[in-house]
């Protein structure tokens, strides 16, 4: 379930900013492709919001999801690495629109030292350790070489960082139980398109 | 299971990469984290590529979950929007290993046409139809923004394409059952993190 309540998230930010006030479980199921009952079942899991024949009070729910999703905690986030994939982050990925702080990012080549990417200061990475011990950051955003992913997760593990926006392709979570890490991976989702096609060519 | 196949997948290679030709369930588990009674149960699926005491040929598992994820059927694609991730795609990732073919990119701003990134061309997106006429495509890539989004997937639906990789953030599927899509949605996956995070230092 929680993975639905992003898109729920996006759809009620979207009739907020149309100015919906309120919406009933058949329409919202009908934007988001479910049906009545589940989105019914999906809310009533964290209290009341509905009130029968008058549908959902659109703030009100974007707001409990908000706040079931920890977007009103001012978690903090540094990025790591800005190559291609980090740089179009820092740049067009807006980190508060999911109630996340970007503080910096860090990088290895001294040409991007200083550099400014949307607000976001490019510090060298020799910095990491001693910025850790002065500003404790909640998430670091993972978007190094392959090589590097593994030491630079320990490293980032001993300053006191517990989750990790993983970028690498490389399985970082293993043999370390007790953080958090959401995986972004590329390959493994056209795997699966590739995947889904053959056997709808097959068919 | 499909989707610990790609995962497999990326195990198999790099052992095949280091030489390596036979691989145990345990050996298999403990470097992806599961356990060997998993391992076995996934590849009891389809058919038999174990030998009890002797472990998997790693090179005839490899190519086998090649041939199941439709690896070897030369799925060809085209990218939708040279921007920041449009971009950071045709230069980093390899489509390739992933068993697609990346024909050509198309994008609307007129200084980016005929550019050539990492050996893709970039098109004007006025030429798409025609070329989608006489080079029927498997895969759209679309990393447009989202205004273009639902418009551009009615118009690649129209000129046969089946399958979408979509970075844009919108359902495109909805509404239209009979298409295959593979989302990859930052925001969904950071505010995922959001929530674990909540809960893990509320805990």
């Amino acid at each position: 379930m929680i993975h639905r309540l992003p898109k729920y998230m996006r759809q009620l930010e979207l009739l907020h900013q149309n100015g919906v006030n309120r919406v009933s479980s058949a329409e919202l199921g009908k934007r988001m492709g479910q049906t009545a009952s589940q989105i019914r079942q999906d809310f009533s899991c964290f209290g009341e919001f509905g009130q029968q024949g008058y549908g959902y009070n659109v703030t009100k729910l974007r707001d409990e999801i908000a706040n079931i999703l920890g977007m009103d905690r001012g978690h903090t986030a540094i990025l790591l690495g800005v190559g291609n994939i980090g740089r179009a982050l820092a740049e067009n990925f807006c980190f508060a629109n999911c109630g996340i702080d970007l503080k910096c990012a860090f990088d290895l080549n001294p040409e991007k030292f200083g550099k400014n990417i949307n607000g976001i200061e490019v510090k060298g990475q020799q910095e990491l350790e001693e910025y850790l011990a002065r500003n404790p950051i909640d998430i670091a955003v993972l978007c190094v070489p392959k090589t590097a992913a593994l030491s630079l997760t320990e490293l980032l593990i001993a300053c006191g960082v517990e989750a990790f926006w993983n970028f690498t392709g490389v399985d970082i979570a293993l043999g370390h139980g007790d953080i958090l890490v959401e995986n972004i991976s590329f390959s493994d989702s056209l795997m699966a398109l590739g995947y889904y096609l053959k056997n709808l060519l097959t068919a």
